[in-house]
Parts: structure tokens; C-alpha cells; sequence
């Protein structure tokens, strides 16, 4: 790594974060020199309990069916005004799926579509995926929609001119924020991808421009486990991941 | 909401997670009177520092020169090996950028997309922009490029036929759990949108076929705030995220 001192040289004397990080050096000095894997406030064992909300923190498809309270909810929910997002645009919307007729349509999407990747799988795995649970759409009490406004004034499109697709990642980086913020209060949730995006768009009656980039199952999980449903079944283990150097 | 009971009479009989839930229900039932926000094993005094944590990690422009401890840098990157992914294919690759030449280009491209960014923005708010620092790039010790390899065998295309752009979705996921655990661990990150990805993919000698999802510039801030740098300069302010109900 090229040291400070390098970097310093290339920064022009007018930055004016160089000058607000120069005065921040001394207040912040005590922080320099790390003894642990935990350099910020909220210390060692509040640390150690978000990792392991992290490994707990998997995709869900097996759900209580008893209603979720909906205090904890809203404070899973607050995530979504948390989350950071491109030019502070927000461009997420969230449409809560309580009719059966909705419900019913999105069952029926996921089920065509699931048969039709059940036909396209490798005979050699076929039996094995059909085994294999893969939504909670029956059961979970609790379904939401999230959709991307690509076409959202808020932000004055800072960051996505040359990069429009920073909004949807504003989008499914706020839904991994819910999940994990869902299951430290309790919650499972699920996220399903097979399904016909203008299916389920045309079912729930949203704007037309909206994408729909996440489908949630969510309610009070039946099991915890720290490994992976997909990894438990055999289909796929994870590995870990690799770093370039560049 | 449709009662729990009716949505157990629209469930088939034979469902094998109706039964794991029916097991499941006397032992987790005392988990069903939920009195508080949090209903988890990780108690109100994690997820209220949770929400602390969420409310802190905002995108960070103004880094101390400073080299970043290894050990921490480690512990947040676990979140990579930890955030789930679609059919578990974990399709995020990620690239240190430490040469001096690579960090040129990919300052380049951002300086040239933000002329041009600041060329194409109203006049009436141009010279608010202009005054934006809009990207650590000169400053942070870490920087890291996230790709998205959307032809990885790993997962066998589980949960990506109808919905291929989920694999980008779980990667963005992944760079949002990521950004949370380094803010953590006290670090900063920076999520860097204003470039041209064909520029940044060049620059970085990588298969041609990754797709960029995020430039990340990593290291301690100088500041800490729980109000978005845009919310404070006056760009974009918060709204409150709303439901639709279907």
C-alpha cells in the first residue's frame, strides 16, 4: 500500500478535507493504533453480535404461520428510512401484499416459473431441486413487494448519470439492511426470485416504471440454523471469497 | 390481514414445512406474545445499537490518511464470506485497488463523469454541486472495486432464470451488509457511483464479462454523523418511506 505520506503529497493544500482531516488527526489519534477487530464505540461484543446476526441471517422458507407483531415490523421497517441510497434518493417502494387475489397471482407466478426451471435443470439435479423448498409464499404472514423508481426526482440524479443502476442497487442494498435488521428483532425473511417480474408487477397494480427488484416472505421463522438451506440440502456449499490485487 | 387459519386452510396438507411449523409452534409459541420491538435471542440492547449503528452508516467522503488496520479491514470483508446470495452463488468479486496507476484511471474517470455530471445539472443548483465532495478517491487507503460475475457456475442458476438481475441484487446486498459491519469495526466507507464502469473494468484488468456494481473507498472518517452528508449540504433531504397496500 502506498503510505500516507505518498498519498498526502497528491492531494492538492486546498482540499478542503484535507485540512477538516487534518484537524480531526488529533482528536482522532487514539484510534490509530487498533489493538483488536473493533476500532469504533460500539466495541468488541456488540461486534461479535452482529457477526453472528450475519451468519444467522440466511434466507428463510419455512415460517410460523401466527400473525407478526406489528411493532416489531415497523422497527424492521425502519431500516428502509436508514438506508443509505445514491444522491440520498431513496428510490424504493414498498407495497404490502395482503389480498388473496394478489397473494394467489404471485403463488401462480412462482409456480409456473418454478416448473419451468424444475424442467430446465440438469436431470441430475432435477430430483434434488425438487425437494427443495424454495419460497415461504404459502405460509409467511407477512409479504412485501419492493419495487425501484428509477424515474424519482429525489436525489436530482446525483450519482446515477453514468451509473443509473446505482438506484436499484440503493434498492436491494436497503432490503439486505431489513433482512438483517428483521432477524435481530426476530423476524425471518425471505427473498424470492423466481417469479415473473411483470407478472407480479401487473398483480400488484403499481406504476408501470417501477421495477420490481425484491419479493419478500416474512414472518416469525420456524428454525434457526447458521448454515444455509441451499448448503443443508446439498445443492450448493459456499467458499470462500477471493480478494484481487490490483 | 387474512387470519392465520385461513391462510393454514389454503395450505396443503402434505406441505412438509406445515408440519416442521406445526412441531416448531409449541416451542417457539412463548416467542409469539411479542411486548417489545425486539422479539429475538439478541435482545433490546443489540438491536437499539443496531438501529444506533444503522443510523451512523452513512456514505463517508472525507477519510484520515491513515492506513487501515489489517485486522479490521479482515473482520468487515468477513461479511462477504457471511451475506446470503441467490441459489447461494455468492457471485460478488472483489478487487484491491493499490497501484498507483489503477487508482489514476479510476480517479480520471470520476473527475471526467463529475464535469460532465456538473455540466449537465440545473443552473440554479450547479454551484451547489460544485462545492459537493462527492468521493474520497484521493484520500482513503482502502479502496475496493465490486463486481458482479453473472456466469458463474456456483449455484447452478437457482433462483436466477426469470430474475437473472438477482445476482447483482445479492451482490449490492452484500456491499450494504459489508458497509454496515466496517462501520462497525470504525471504519468508513464510500460508495463511489460517478464513474464509467467500462473505464473502471479496463482500468482494473478484470474479465470482461464482470459487471461493476461498486467502487468502495474504505478508511477511518474524520467525522461521524447521523445526518447524510447530501441532508446536510443542502442537496436532498429524507423522506419518510411510505406502504402501499395491496
Amino acid at each position: 500500500m502506498p503510505s500516507a505520506s505518498s498519498r498526502a503529497a497528491e492531494r492538492p493544500a486546498r482540499d478542503p478535507s484535507a485540512t477538516s482531516c487534518r484537524k480531526a488527526q488529533g482528536v482522532a489519534a487514539q484510534g490509530v493504533a487498533v489493538v483488536s477487530a473493533c476500532a469504533s464505540e460500539f466495541g468488541e461484543e456488540f461486534c461479535g453480535d452482529l457477526r453472528r446476526l450475519m451468519e444467522w441471517r440466511r434466507d428463510v422458507r419455512r415460517f410460523r404461520i401466527d400473525p407478526v407483531d406489528e411493532v416489531v415490523l415497523r422497527a424492521a421497517l425502519d431500516a428502509f428510512d436508514l438506508a443509505p441510497s445514491v444522491g440520498n434518493s431513496q428510490p424504493w417502494r414498498l407495497v404490502r401484499v395482503e389480498s388473496a387475489q394478489a397473494r394467489r397471482m404471485v403463488r401462480e407466478s412462482f409456480e409456473r416459473c418454478n416448473a419451468e426451471a424444475l424442467a430446465a435443470t440438469d436431470p441430475a439435479r432435477a430430483d434434488l431441486y425438487a425437494r427443495l423448498k424454495l419460497s415461504g409464499l404459502r405460509e409467511a404472514p407477512v409479504q412485501l413487494a419492493v419495487f425501484c423508481d428509477a424515474a424519482t426526482d429525489q436525489g436530482h440524479g446525483l450519482g446515477s448519470r453514468t451509473m443509473p443502476e446505482a438506484l436499484v442497487h440503493s434498492v436491494s442494498g436497503a432490503v439486505a439492511l431489513f433482512a438483517l435488521c428483521a432477524r435481530a428483532h426476530g423476524l425471518g425473511v425471505g427473498w424470492v426470485s423466481i417469479l415473473d417480474p411483470d407478472e407480479v408487477t401487473a398483480a400488484l397494480d403499481v406504476p408501470a416504471d417501477w421495477t420490481l427488484v425484491s419479493y419478500l416472505c416474512i414472518g416469525y421463522p420456524c428454525e434457526a440454523d447458521d448454515v444455509p438451506e441451499l448448503e443443508r440440502a446439498g445443492w450448493q456449499s459456499r467458499k470462500a471469497t477471493s480478494l484481487l490485487m490490483r
